[in-house]
């Protein structure tokens, strides 16, 4: 880790410390002599072989700590996990006022809720397309597509320069919920001069564009028309755009929506709350799915991503107390696979279909698109905004290789930039470069706690995990000989019904052994007769089970 | 599970023990009168979750050993792991011989060499399309194409009924190495007759023919030609044709081969002493690399599915001792992703592109071609033999769905019939038909211990791993009183400075609070004592922590 520079007071600085490779989450600074805001403040999901026992992780802001510089706002792009979901967790460090537009704030505020210091969090709602200022800082948010409402840009201009911040975005001319991405306003912006563009790569992939929401609701709508029993359609809750596409084909089939799922009933309160869906009737809830003929019923519910505690696991696995699919019903995914999710999807499918289920996901129809841009899109946004220099974001160094590639070969930027998180770029008056980097990492949560996720206690758990502990507790005499009895316990190592009988005579053995050579002195010296016997049980561990079992050795 | 029964004498029994589903290692029985045989055993990859600390699964034989019936032999169809790798582990619990062609049985003695019982095996190497009776069965072998030299289908006649087992293949008429199928003695087996067909649904979702080998090396060579510095291809090891069409294309562009990873050697040496890539110069070992100019070096290495211990892991991370790639260079991923194993293949992608290294997969050119047949071949197929019935195997629920409703609606069938592991089929006189359960499911290979994967250790590891460990030691004297010093331990619990400090304070305050209400009598009840002690640190741990660890407590 190079050492943490002071920003140069002339230029405006960007450091992504989330939302690039491995640490999904999205957290951006931007810094102007020693002022800073936060575009985005997301968690990411904890690799679970890595970290045991951790569901989310967030990125480290000890960065913002060292400097003890000001932080003037965090502002929200848009209402994702990935943006929003470290607020609750990271707040308390940052201690900074929150700027976003209403459905975004109305999502943050039912996390804040359940917090203890959610009162006193000091919070901006935004109209779409506002522009404002904070201390150097003139912002100004600009209306895109996502796959969730009110998804904004942000033009960040310094006297330094100007900055255009995609945030998560794509072109959609019918988003069938918000509005449609500003053009006007971004080819102006492209007149006006963008120094540098820091963009979306997640689905650089793609050549084509991602498609539009329209197309969703017209593939969903037939095969929903030909089902005779149950449908079931589970998708991303906070894409209000697709739960609006399945409650107005509920009412064009004559079947009345069961919304099954703790997020899908948050999300759309929220989005009640903001004015959206409010032409819909009002959902049932899933103990009201047995009232209605099988034929009449369309369940919407959460899970697609195979999440062992979410709403469609537990239908699958016939646990669900109201909601049963069986055979004869169908289920649509309207939703992709997340790289990762596998094979606890292709569970979760095998499950519905030794139920007699049938299953469609949108690898067999187009029941979902992406709500990232294409190639075909990132062309245009990059001909409206003509940014001087590309820095790709959110994906892999795979993606960010490609879009950097492309921007510069055939997008008309003068250069693009492949930055980490923690990366720096110095972006001044006809300079945008590439300087050192910052301390950056993620942090774990553990129950309540944030834990450094380099912190020993994983590696702890890790190789409790793959070779279980073997406890041993003896006690010595004043002259240091061996006590009766002595305790011995395992955990997580296999053992037959013999072995589990002839441990406590084979430990003996052992630690006779270890005291035989031992002088009265050197019996007395514990931390030393520990270390020893813990390397002695260590090999017999190592000859008998082929393993490497934590070794506790408590001395009485 | 329902009682195991004992086979119907007139009738032919088929009964996968692995093979469908999530047990994906391959172990087919089958039973006629009281007589059985095996047709492979393989090895599958433990789930790192469900059972960590354990790479290796085998299925569980038990279903044998209760029915202490005559095991007259072992039929291997070809040398992948999941065909053999459960030789070694599940031998001495079979004891019977095995039959196996030689480039398969080559690879099997090797393993064989590692046992101390490999002298004690009984094996019979056989000739392609060798016929041979086991006690009632009248065995054929039937040359197939697959990813490895070959692969056999076995049919398997008896005097109730003749069942072909496919095992895995696909139909490649340019396979580059070995026998192309034998179309002819399918189509008069066809004519004779088949009952059942026992197949491969790996790639059913795929519409199309898997491909040919002789397209990957077409695609291959000019993406070599054009290289300009090194260039490394991973392709599966047994891929015997892959690694001609590689050394060939290095004879073709002027580039010596250097063979990185223990496999791809083991392979090398078989083959060759089976006859196969005999034209072939003998590569170079990875000490060699050094010594060849960047561009006349082609580097083939293992590792393709992102494996930690594999050559290509160790040259992404720069840890390899003797071949490095960096900018200039080029690898190409000859190989597709086995689900599940996205995330370790991401990072490999990101970790090589991170040094500059150019990355080319199967997702971007056409360098891979699958050893599954696609819906073509398979329509094929079954137009030659035209079995009664289908009974879908090698795949999860949802291959087996798809393959079993083509096969009754497409491919002419009168009947599918869907199983699980465990699931016995009766083959017999115009019948063929779900006859019940057996005892099936998986032996975690840990360390060198068989032990059943729903063994309590994997639960008392997976808490471990969760949500670590609190151990306490404590002496009470005769009269209960509780002497000093108490000793506490944790491991893989995130505590901060002040708390590590504190907890011997605060675990004393516990055990006294828990001493307080008790009797003599009570006190001297030390299991009582521990009882109540762990409920109690339970939910000590679950109110600071919010976590639920192991709690050790030993009284001595």
């Amino acid at each position: 880790m190079t050492k943490t520079k002071k920003p140069d007071p002339h230029q405006l600085v960007f450091i992504p410390l989330g939302g690039v490779g491995e640490i999904g989450a999205n957290f951006s600074l931007y810094g102007y002599g020693d002022q800073w805001i936060i575009l985005d403040c997301g968690m990411g999901f904890a690799d679970p072989i890595q970290l045991p026992g951790v569901d989310l992780t967030v990125p480290d802001p000890a960065f913002l700590e060292d400097q003890g510089s000001k932080i003037l706002g965090m502002v929200l792009t848009h209402a994702h996990e990935d943006h929003i979901g470290g607020i609750t967790r990271l707040w308390p460090y940052l201690k900074c006022p929150l700027y976003a537009t209403p459905f975004t704030m109305g999502l943050i505020e039912n996390k804040l809720k359940e917090t203890n210091f959610g009162a006193r969090v000091k919070r901006h709602t935004l109209d779409f397309s506002a522009r404002f200022t904070l201390g150097n800082f003139d912002l100004e948010l600009v209306d895109i597509t996502h796959s969730i409402p009110e998804s904004q840009g942000v033009v960040i201009r310094t006297p330094a320069a100007t900055v255009y911040h995609t945030g998560d975005w794509k072109l959609d001319d019918q988003p069938m919920v918000g509005s449609i991405t500003n053009q006007a306003r971004l080819e102006a912006l492209g007149d006006e001069g963008i120094d540098a563009i820091v963009c979306d790569s997640t689905n650089v992939f793609s050549k084509k564009a991602a498609g539009s929401e329209a197309d969703v609701a017209a593939a969903l709508l037939p095969l929903v028309q030909q089902a005779k029993g149950r449908v079931a359609i589970t998708c991303f809750a906070s894409n209000i755009a697709r739960v609006q596409s399945v409650m107005e084909i509920a009412v064009k089939t004559g079947r009345t929506v069961c919304l099954v799922g703790r997020s899908l009933w948050n999300m759309w309160e929220v989005a009640r709350n903001c004015g959206y869906l409010s032409h819909l009737p009002e959902p049932l809830i899933d103990r009201q799915a047995r009232e209605i003929p099988a034929h009449k019923l369309l369940i919407l519910c959460t899970g697609s991503q195979g999440e062992e505690r979410a709403a469609l696991a537990k239908i699958a696995g016939g646990t669900h107390p109201h909601v049963k699919l069986g055979k004869g019903d169908l289920i649509l995914f309207s939703s992709r696979i997340i790289p990762g999710n596998e094979k606890k999807i292709f569970k979760l499918y095998d499950a519905l279909l030794h139920h007699g289920v049938e299953v469609v996901t949108s690898y067999d129809q187009a029941i979902h698109v992406s709500g990232h841009p294409g190639q075909d899109e990132m062309r245009q946004l990059y001909s409206w905004l003509k940014p001087r220099v590309s820095i790709p974001v959110h994906g892999e160094r795979r993606h960010q290789d490609l879009h950097a590639k492309l921007a510069v070969q055939e997008w008309g930027c003068q250069k693009a930039l492949l930055i980490d998180n923690g990366g720096m770029v110095r972006i001044g008056a006809g300079q945008v470069e590439a300087a050192g980097r910052v301390v950056a990492g993620k942090l774990a949560v553990d129950g309540e706690t944030l834990v450094e996720s380099s912190d020993p206690v994983f590696a702890e758990r890790r190789q409790l995990a793959a070779n279980g502990l073997l406890s041993l507790t003896l006690r010595l005499d004043a002259k240091g000989a061996l006590q009766d009895p002595l305790h011995c316990q395992t955990l997580g190592i296999p053992l037959l019904e013999d072995e589990v009988a002839s441990l406590p005579r084979q430990m003996r053995k052992l630690v006779d052994h270890c005291l035989a050579d031992r002088t009265a002195a050197e019996k007395r010296d514990s931390q030393l007769l520990i270390r020893e016997l813990e390397k002695s049980l260590k090999r017999w561990c190592k000859q008998h089970y082929q393993k490497n079992p934590v070794i506790l050795v408590t001395l009485v």
